[in-house]
């Protein structure tokens, strides 16, 4: 078990005062990913000093040495919230001793294949359950989950949608 | 080095041609996330039979010991790439040497932190860079590449957004 050390609820108090002088506060994050040489699906991934696999099962045509591509975005939603779910309550001033995420995408393997124009391949919906335990009163919790469901980056990303720019190159053969 | 024996070029025409029926082929995907205790934001996921960490560095109060939610959305849009750009060459017939791609995703902390409401939380826009090498022509690769932006799962949710249902419910003290 890790035990965190940094004081959540005075970091979050001190970087929203610093970010409410009203200047915009841009940061970037990038990943590396590439195909593993002689796989079919499996990826290797690099963000800054963390790297990770990601792999489809065998009925997909992988070595399933790690989660698929829509699980790591199921991954990045639950994680999100319940991140969201920290700092918000650290701001707000509660206690939460245990939050947790079950999540679930459904999709229609017709629209990936392309047997089916009219099915997308992504996602058709995204359910998802949250969970938070802890002393405070549901009512807070309640208030909590609400500013959690406007202010969690990634659940805006899904739901609102992001503008993704392609650029796409042929590095001719190796 | 992984070296796959499956035949992806005879699993995807069979695939495609098992879907060809009509009837839908729905499947669902499912991850569990908790907050590991005593931290500020670790978060431990299990996909199936895989687990990994997500994490948020120092500066917004993690401890660092796994990519961050928004990175793992990067990867995920980046693996999804890549592992549909080897799904549909074996589709098409092409060969594939290498693949990859660069993500970026910029956002204004001032979205999160709820200090301008007119600053949405998540990424305002990602751009991706996917590299294609082999022995294949510029004019087969940039079809490929047309294929994967409409056939990409994950790109689909991201761009085209994709309903999210949320339920949350109160534990009470654990």
């Amino acid at each position: 078990m890790t035990t965190t050390t940094i004081d959540l609820p005075a970091l979050a108090q001190q970087t929203t005062e610093g970010l409410a002088g009203g200047a915009p506060s841009q940061v970037s994050f990038t990943t590396g990913s590439r195909l593993r040489t002689g796989t079919n699906t499996t990826v290797d991934v690099a963000a800054g000093p963390h790297g990770f696999v990601i792999d489809e099962p065998a009925a997909l045509g992988g070595d399933n040495i790690g989660a698929n591509p829509v699980e790591h975005l199921l991954a990045a939603l639950s994680a999100c919230q319940i991140i969201t779910v920290q700092v918000w309550a650290a701001k707000l001033g509660l206690t939460v001793e245990d939050v947790r995420v079950e999540a679930r995408g459904d999709l229609d393997l017709r629209g990936f294949f392309g047997v089916d124009p009219a099915v997308r391949p992504g996602f058709q919906g995204i359910e998802v359950d949250l969970t938070i335990s802890g002393p405070e009163s549901e009512e807070s919790y309640a208030e909590l989950i609400r500013v959690v469901e406007a202010q969690c980056p990634v659940l805006d990303n899904l739901t609102a949608g992001v503008p993704v720019t392609a650029r796409a190159s042929v590095a001719g053969s190796a």
